[in-house]
C-alpha cells in the first residue's frame, strides 16, 4: 500500500557518492580530540591526534648492559688471559640503586655492577663477569687499615663505553616518539609508557546512531502484544559496528513508529547528541522508503533513493546539515539490512577511522580489511536477469588433505527470514548478466561477519537453558 | 652478578609442553560461565556455554510477506486479466495492529494488508498490490445501507498460503538457536534478539595476571628516581593480551622487586583473585632466571627454564596449584618479552579461548590467527650459529605495480633498546643451521602486533603535545 517511487541509482555510482562522502566526513571526524589513560587499554587502537615527544632520555642515566664491573677502560687496556689487571671493588650497585661517591671509580679501582644499574662516577666501561675472577685478598690493607680487601682480576681489556647504554642513546629528551596519526599498538604504548607518558590526545571515536523504524516492532524484553515482534536490527547492526573494529561507536536510540514525525524527531535527537553517522533501518521489507526521504528532507538532501541490487534495493542515503552527517536508511528485512550494511556503510566507517592496514601478498586488506573466502558452488545457482544479486551461502568445509576449501551451499529460505541471518555466512555477488553460477564453479564469499566455526554440528540434546 | 643455572630445553619441546598445558587449561577454563546482556555488545564474540532454545515462535503469528489484500484463496481461483474477481474490502490492517473481528474475511470479502501485518480470521492467502485494482463502489450498499463501498478487483489467482509466512515456521518455539560453544557474531545476537532474548549464559573471559619485576622499575606517571626506569612490559603485555582478541582481560599487579619474598607475594595474591594465568617478566635483561624459579617452586613446580631462542633464552615455565595456572617467566628486555609472548604466551591464549577460526585459501588462520606476511631480505642477515634466532624487522612496501610485497630491513639497535620495539614491525625466524639470509631472498616476517600502517614517513615537525 506504500507508494514506491524509487529512482533506481547504480551500484556503482552509489560507491562513488559514499567515496566521496566518506572524504568530507574524515576530515570533519579527524578533527575531534580526546585526551586518554595509557594504563587501562583506552589508548590501544586509538589514532594519536599530534605527535608526541619523549619528555625524557631513555635510558635516563649510563646504564650497565651486563653483570660485571665497571671500571675505568685504561686500566684494562693490554690486559691478556695470563697477565691480568688487579683492581680494587669499591662496592657494589644493583639495578634500582644509585651509586654513592663512595662507589665513585678511579685507575686501580671498579665498582661491582649488575644489568641495568648506573655506571658510577669515573667509570668508563663494564668487564663482563665472564672476564673477571673475583677474591679477598687476606694481606692487603685498605686506607683505614683494614684487612680482607675485595679483588678483582680483569682478563680481557674494554674500550672506553663497552657495555653501557649511555643516557639518551635509545631516545633523547625532545625527540619524537610517536607521530601524529599513528595507530596505537602495543608497541606504541610500551614506548610511551617506557617515558613515563600516562594519557595521549588521541581522536575521538566516531559514534553512530542506530534506530529502528516500524509500528510492528518492539524492543526484545518487552511483552510481545499481538501484532508486534522483536526488533532485530539494533542488535546486529550495533554488534556489527562494533565487530568490523573501526573503533566506532554504537548508540541505539531506539524505536521510531512509521511516520515522518517520529522518524524526524530520531534524526533531531542524533544531532542534538552530536552523532557522526546515523543508521536507519525499515521494520518492514517495503523498508522505509517512503517515510526517511521526507524526513531527511527537512534536514538536508537525498544522495540515493533505491539501488540496482538484490536484496537491498529500497537502500536510501541522505547527508543531514551543513557539516554532512550521512544518513544510511537500510531495509528492514534482517538479512536485507546486513548485506546493504556491508556493502556500503562499511566502507564508509572504514575509511573515516583513519585506521590504516597493511595488505596481506595477494593485495587483500588484513583484519579489518574485507573478508571473503574462495569456495566451490554446491549448487547450481540462478540469478534473476538484469538485477545485481547477492545470494546467500553457507559454507561448509571440504575435507581434503590437499586442500582447504569450503563449499558454498545457497541459503533459499529468503531474506525475511531470521534463520536465513543465523544459517548465511556470507554471499556471493552475481553481477547483472551473470545468470548462472554452475554446479562446482569457483566463487567468492564476503563473510557477513567474522570469526565464524566449522566445529561438528551438535544436535541440540542438551540441557536447556531457561530465561 | 646473578647465577645462570639454565638447563636449556629445545623450542619444539617448549612448544609441545604448551600444548599439553592448553589442553588441561581449556578444560578448566570452559567451566567458569557468567550471564551477559545482549544489548550492550557484552555478548558479542563471547562463547555460549550452553545451548540456547526459542521461546517463542517467529513470526509470532501469520505474517503478510507483501503488501496487498488478505484473501480467502479459493475466491482467486480461475481469475484470468479480463476477468477479475471482484472482493468487498473490510478495512486495512496495518503492520504493527491486530485483525478486529470486524477484519475477519470470509468468502466474498478481503482486507487491505501491509507487509508484516497479521493475517486476519478467514483468510489463507495474500494478493500482491500489483494484482489488484480499488475502487468505490458509489452504487453499491453495506448491510449498513451505507453507500461508496470499498472494493478491489482481483487479476491473479492465489494458492493458500500464499505470500504468508506462517506462525513458526521461521523458527519454532523451542527450537535450538545458538548451540552450545557457539561464538556469539552479529548474526547470533541478532537471532536471539528476535527471539526475545535479553542476556545469555557465556564463557568468563580467562584473566591474565601482569607482573612486572626489578628493583630498578617503577610505573609510568611516578617521579623517575635516580637509578630507576619506568616499566615498559606491563603495558606492552597488558595491551597485547587485549590485542590478540582472544577474550583474555590482563589484570596489571604491580611491580615486584627482585627477590623471591616480593615474587611469591604477587603470586600468591594472583591465584587469591583467582586468576586463569600469569606472566611475569623480568626488569633487566638477566631476567628473572633466578628468583621466579625458587619462587615457583613454592606452589608449584617449573616445566622449563630456558629456551634455544635468541632472544629469549632466560624463558621461564612452569605451574602453580594443583588445578594448573601456568606462569610465564619473559626477559625483561622489552623485545625479547613481546618475542616470547607471541611464540608461547599467544598459542596458549589461543587455544584456551574456545573461539574457533575460518582458515584462508592458504590455509592460514584469519582474524585471531597467525600474523604472517611475505616479504624481502633487504640486506644480508647474519645469524648466531646454533641457535634459533629471531631477527627484528622493519618493513617497507615495495611500490610496484604488479606486486604488494615488503622490504624486511633487519634492526640492528639490539633488544635492550626501546626503539626496537617502536621500529619492528615484525620478526623473522632463523632456524638453527640456517646462519644466512641472501639480499633480495623471500622471507616470512610474523607480525608483532596488528595492525601497521604505511604512511608516509612524516617529520616530526608538528607542534608539541604537552604532559
Amino acid at each position: 500500500m506504500g507508494k514506491q517511487f524509487l529512482e533506481i541509482t547504480e551500484k556503482k555510482e552509489v560507491e562513488k557518492i559514499i567515496v566521496d562522502l566518506s572524504t568530507k566526513l574524515a576530515k570533519k571526524i579527524a578533527t575531534k580530540t580526546e585526551k586518554v589513560k595509557i594504563e587501562d587499554g583506552e589508548a590501544l587502537g586509538r589514532i594519536a591526534s599530534a605527535a608526541i615527544f619523549s619528555p625524557l632520555d631513555i635510558p635516563p642515566f649510563d646504564r650497565s648492559t651486563m653483570d660485571g664491573y665497571a671500571v675505568v677502560a685504561s686500566d684494562t687496556f693490554y690486559v691478556v688471559e695470563n697477565n691480568p689487571s688487579t683492581l680494587i671493588i669499591k662496592g657494589y650497585i644493583q639495578a634500582g640503586e644509585f651509586p654513592s661517591p663512595s662507589q665513585y671509580v678511579e685507575t686501580g679501582y671498579c665498582a661491582g655492577i649488575s644489568t641495568g644499574a648506573p655506571i658510577p662516577k669515573g667509570a668508563n666501561a663494564v668487564v663482563k663477569v665472564e672476564n673477571t675472577f673475583e677474591y679477598e685478598d687476606a694481606g692487603a690493607k685498605d686506607a683505614g687499615g683494614r684487612k680482607k680487601i675485595k679483588k678483582v682480576r680483569i682478563y680481557k681489556p674494554v674500550a672506553p663505553a663497552e657495555n653501557i647504554m649511555l643516557a639518551g642513546s635509545d631516545i633523547k629528551r625532545g625527540e619524537g616518539i610517536v607521530k601524529s596519526e599513528t595507530t596505537l599498538t602495543p608497541r606504541e604504548t610500551g614506548v610511551l609508557a617506557a617515558c613515563g607518558i600516562k594519557e595521549v590526545f588521541v581522536r575521538k571515536k566516531p559514534t553512530v546512531a542506530i534506530i529502528s523504524t516500524g509500528n510492528e516492532i518492539i524492543a526484545p524484553g518487552e511483552d510481545l502484544e499481538p501484532g508486534k515482534i522483536y526488533d532485530v536490527n539494533a542488535q546486529t547492526l550495533s554488534d556489527s559496528v562494533r565487530e568490523i573494529g573501526c573503533g566506532c561507536v554504537p548508540l541505539f536510540l531506539g524505536i521510531a513508529g512509521d511516520n515522518t514525525e517520529e522518524v524526524s524527531g530520531k534524526i533531531k535527537e542524533s544531532l542534538a547528541k552530536g552523532v557522526d553517522i546515523i543508521i536507519l533501518s525499515g521494520g518492514t521489507s517495503a523498508g522505509i522508503g517512503d517515510v526517511l526521504p521526507t524526513a531527511i528532507e527537512e534536514f538536508g538532501e537525498i544522495l540515493v533513493h533505491g539501488v540496482d541490487i538484490k536484496p537491498g534495493k529500497p537502500f536510501v542515503l541522505g547527508t543531514v546539515r551543513e557539516k554532512p552527517v550521512p544518513v544510511f536508511g537500510l531495509p528492514g528485512n534482517p538479512t536485507s539490512a546486513l548485506i546493504t550494511f556491508n556493502l556500503f556503510v562499511v566502507p564508509l566507517l572504514r575509511a573515516i577511522s583513519g585506521i590504516h592496514l597493511y595488505k596481506n601478498e595477494e593485495g587483500r586488506e588484513g583484519r579489518e580489511g574485507r573478508r571473503r573466502v574462495k569456495a566451490k558452488a554446491s549448487l547450481r545457482i540462478f540469478s534473476e536477469p538484469g538485477r545485481n544479486e547477492y545470494v546467500l551461502v553457507k559454507l561448509t568445509k571440504v575435507e581434503l588433505p590437499e586442500e582447504d576449501k569450503f563449499f558454498a551451499y545457497p541459503i533459499l529460505t529468503g531474506s525475511g527470514a531470521i534463520t536465513s541471518l543465523s544459517k548465511a555466512d556470507g554471499y556471493i555477488f552475481m553481477e547483472k548478466g551473470k545468470e548462472i553460477i554452475e554446479e562446482g564453479e569457483g566463487v567468492e564469499v564476503d563473510l557477513l561477519t567474522k570469526p565464524f566455526s566449522f566445529r561438528k554440528r551438535k544436535a541440540f540434546t542438551e540441557k536447556k537453558n531457561t530465561f
